[in-house]
């Protein structure tokens, strides 16, 4: 059945727009010449734009984790004290990573499913301790759980404790709102292979004056991943060692798109998508993971598998049966739940197309399912939220 | 709200698989050189097995019009005689072409929305004449109306008479059964735009023995679109022309991507996204132009807009808010119906997206509908078919 | 020896640039829809600026050949009698197809490697005779010889007469200087297969208002090649038949690379190319085919095989050893000359390694031969155009 | 002059063949499914044969010298030890990022432009020390001087005297003979973006068993970075991070172009680019930096400027007025040197067409050159190649 064609709506990597693909086949250049200097200019301008930022947004090889640790190394000096909010999988991962690389972590542990609570992390900093945390790290939006945690309060509570504010936006950044200046964000990072729609292989990360400040500070030994050359050159598009050209000229293609469409309007657009999913997920009589709708993800939705069928049945027959490429739970999660990722190069008629398969599977496995419940529910959200754009279209 | 990511579901141009589109960046070579026989090799050994014959397919610029127009020319001596039956647009066209061109022109006009008969047709041709009917113009598939004539059937008749059989299977071929040797037709011509997944821009025409005998006889003027040169280099690989490299690098891809599905298979999907059409169609209360299933197009469906609401309102709606794009009638149907594409590089979740817009149009243009039920429809027939395909996965 | 990386240097098809390569893999669209309207009012925009012409530029689908059988059969009445000026192969073609379309043929031959003459051209329309000839077919760029004629001096003779001036630019426009308008050309065709850059498949096509005017009196036989409607629906974008998408996509592209380098620049590069080519050939001892530098032509090198050695056994060394493609004689040429295509994406660098290949294909086949000559030659020829262009670059 | 036209000469990154290219352009899929681990078994299986080894191959985010810090901190303990051999800025920068790290470096400085010596790395290695080496960091190709260290016996020194062999082969594996296995080499790495003819991005890396022990006892911080869970993983195709996936696609195509060509073919190929190079270079009366033929690179060549002339003016005139890109020097090297690469995918004839740029560049910039000679030096030592392959081809 034409295997070829699927439909991915996986929470990364996502689907890549023709133009953005095809843009990396365009020939090397000279990444010493006039050209890769337009290039650099272009792509950082219009990162500077969705990070909401003014600061250097730095373009590094490599996945998120690689990202996250870079930070780390950066911007806190060996030995240092964080603070890590774990609300899923990836809080987990850098507060191990960041306890692998010899910081000492303390962990501040949500359940897996909730968001972390500004009031919660203000106590645990005003609790006295011996050594003061020099580091707050925190999920924007935790992939592991479909989770989108108050990074605004969050980050002023921990800026009012003095620590640095160190956000991994990996599938948040270009899908949900973040304001890295305007809320006091000092590290921000995200992955190129999320929202931002271009192949994996690129971290991008901007870092306030005060973090800067601290890496000047920073004794620790670091070489290839040492940023400052990276700061330094940035000006003058000059970077310590050759770039990852054919992504950087997706990236420069994914940025126009941006562009063009608005990151206001991407928002809204990532918001209908979540809104849509969680209504036909409901509506097949299936629970989320995420209790608390003011929390639920945008970008993804961490789905429960119902009583008796496991979530890798339901993936398995949604690929193999219809053609729809969903997400695993991870660790703790991994027999309880599946996700639906929509984020990036996602309309909301790909919404339906997932929920149809979803709910297809469940029938297929025998499950009493009321067919076309599902997409009832996501079509009167995405019309709703039509309604609300525009007045009613003529007849003629 | 993303504009640039659309869901095409036209009749032609369809979608172009991923390594179809890329084959065409592929650099130009010499058509003269021992590189272009292979490649003219593997095209023409799998065009001939989507069209069931062992006669050469000729491969040809242009769209089906100049198909049609260039089988006249070759096959038909000017001012002989010929029947065209008439079911639609493209049947018309013929029609007018072959008059256009200096022939006789009889035809049997059906009703638009209604399949030829073949005792009609023997009726006619019974008719004692004065001129014999040399040739018997014949659409597999009218795009127009979403018909599909018994072409076998019809065949029979036509031959039975003496008359050559011209088919056009332009949006038939490679998503509908046809047989070019069994059924015994004469000259069969498809366009590469539609189920065979390429961009516009090649016709693809087979002729029988008889067929070429009529050729060789033929004096009428033919230069650049006389086949015999075609037909005489056909086994050295040599064409007499510059052939459009770029669209046969994507030929070639997507009949490797024919043979991996198989063709039996592709006929069983568009036979799957055809009944899936019809029964959201049905299930959104609206009105298929074609009444008897028996004849129902499985490459395309014309759909008749309900009363106070033009089809191209609705189309304009599907696109601009919904973004998927849908076709409109043509000739005298252009005020009353609209059409949904669903053949080549197209699967079943494709057609749910798309009756997802056509129910969202409508319910947008204040029509009662209720929601989800086209989705409910097409899923039910979706699992159906899974059903009778294999075994209930198991729930591990 | 890395077989698949080859230096393409036939007179078509050419090298295709990389962004008109990958323009072709961009989705399908409707050809009825405003995006459509966009890119051919862009395409024809580019097109009438590379003519120089203000009247439309049709984009037809087939190459120069059908082009040429199309002009004639819209622009020319049934069996109305044309002068074929017949300097090589490609105008031998068109005498020959206007004879089998059933024209009254009269052929003014000129020996292949020589230019036609003006005043040889108005002698013979003087003879007195009885019917009128309505046209003259001429040959701008004659690629089977390397022979640019002196269009506009043989175009004013013939509008002198009252003929319709048709021109085959296949090989010149784009490369070489014309003025449609201002030179009085009614007709001028192309394929953008050449100087254009892009892969075989269209034919581009203008004509004058007098010939226009001659098409909607001619009373011939055509429907599919019928112009007119390419004319009425020109203003609207409106295309009577499905255009070949993903080839206008790639159209675009090249006319956007022309724009930015400039056309009189190209016209530039093409002279210095031709220049180069002559005088690397010569160096070597090698004999052009065309005696006189006046006429030779700046797109396409027609060069004898020295004695003893057979043009097709230069050609299969210099492909297979050298990795470089170069084309052979036709006709009567074809035992005593190979071709140097040096037209469209092609810089001086090309005609270099060109020129190397051939020079290490005479010496393996044990010619005696100086290494170097064509090289400095050449060379010397690139330079004094670079010390045109600008002064001698600081030494810092 | 067309200027989006060049021809990329450098060391890295280097022209990416239009297959590679294009494949980067194909849909992302799930990194955790099926179609992957066919994806990844054929790209290990195809490192493993040009890495002429049996030991895992991993694929790592990132430039070369990304992975020699990797390979640093997986295989050498925090402070131990190790031994630089430096040849050139290479040597130089892995000796600082060593010290950067954290190790004790000792330095085995070479006067740049010459190769290491193997009984001056033995004396080194012999004489007492109060601290073990436990690894000698050698450079196998040095691209900033162009010299190729005799690395089989710097190896065997080094492993006399027990130390891990780690070898930087970014430019010359897929271009040089390296035996991983047979010459037991501990740690060989290399970039995809050189002889691989990939975009820049990924970074190759295999170990011996040996290294793997070290590894393994290795107590260092590591977390992104450690390669233990690459190793884990690589049976399963399991990796702990999203890959870059758009540049596997592009890697399993140049493998399989690898294969197509032969690697023993690949090198032989670029033994004739680097002596076609230096021939060029020496008939221009420029002067080589490495004397001794014998350790001469043949994937990049160091050329000395002409007195009265800088380097930079000649890339600048090469790049802007002949269409090449030419490579600078590096650190004390810069303003005396210039570079041209010659690995990957590139022919003789772009050699020959490279030397021509430089010839015409010294004449441009006033020097007294006789135009042709590099172009023939070039030559006879490509026909002295071409003769040794095959017999003389015949005349006809």
């Amino acid at each position: 059945m034409l295997e070829e064609k699927y439909l991915l709506m996986l929470p990364g990597p996502t689907p890549v727009p023709p133009p953005v693909a095809l843009a990396q086949a365009m020939p090397m250049m000279n990444h010493r010449g006039e050209a890769f200097t337009a290039l650099f200019r272009e792509i950082t301008a219009g990162l500077q734009r969705v990070f909401r930022t003014r600061q250097p947004v730095l373009v590094l090889p490599g996945s998120g984790t690689g990202g996250f640790e870079t930070a780390l190394q950066n911007f806190v000096a060996p030995g240092e004290k964080v603070l890590a909010v774990v609300t899923g999988a990836f809080g987990d991962r850098w507060a191990k990573g960041a306890r692998a690389l010899g910081y000492e972590v303390e962990r501040l542990d949500v359940e897996w499913g909730r968001a972390a609570d500004p009031g919660e992390l203000r106590e645990r900093l005003a609790a006295g301790r011996d050594r003061p945390i020099r580091a707050v790290l925190l999920t924007h939006n935790e992939t592991s759980t479909g989770v989108t945690n108050p990074i605004r309060e969050l980050a002023q509570v921990a800026r009012e404790h003095g620590a640095l504010v160190m956000v991994d936006s990996v599938s948040g950044l270009g899908a949900l709102p973040i304001e890295m200046d305007e809320w006091g964000l000092d590290v921000v990072l995200t992955g190129a292979q999320k929202a931002l729609m271009c192949p994996p292989g690129l971290t991008l990360l901007a870092a306030s004056p005060r973090a800067w400040e601290a890496s000047d500070r920073n004794p620790g030994p670091r070489f290839y991943f040492d940023l400052r050359p990276y700061r330094d050159g940035y000006e003058k598009a000059s970077l310590p060692y050759t770039p990852a050209l054919a992504l950087l000229y997706a990236l420069r293609e994914s940025l126009r798109l941006i562009e063009r469409e608005g990151l206001e309007a991407a928002w809204a657009r990532h918001r209908l998508l979540g809104r849509m999913t969680r209504a036909g997920v409901r509506a097949m009589g299936l629970e989320l993971l995420v209790r608390d709708d003011r929390f639920a993800s945008d970008s993804v939705t961490a789905v429960k598998a119902p009583p008796g069928l496991s979530p890798s049945a339901i993936r398995r027959t949604a690929r193999e049966r219809f053609g729809v490429i969903l997400a695993g739970g991870q660790g703790p999660l991994s027999e309880t739940v599946f996700r639906i990722g929509h984020l990036g190069y996602v309309v909301p008629g790909d919404v339906v197309q997932a929920l149809a398969a979803v709910e297809g599977a469940l029938a297929l496995h025998g499950l009493p399912v009321e067919l076309g419940r599902a997409a009832a529910a996501a079509e009167a959200v995405w019309l709703d939220a039509l309604r609300e754009q525009a007045p009613a279209p003529a007849r003629t």
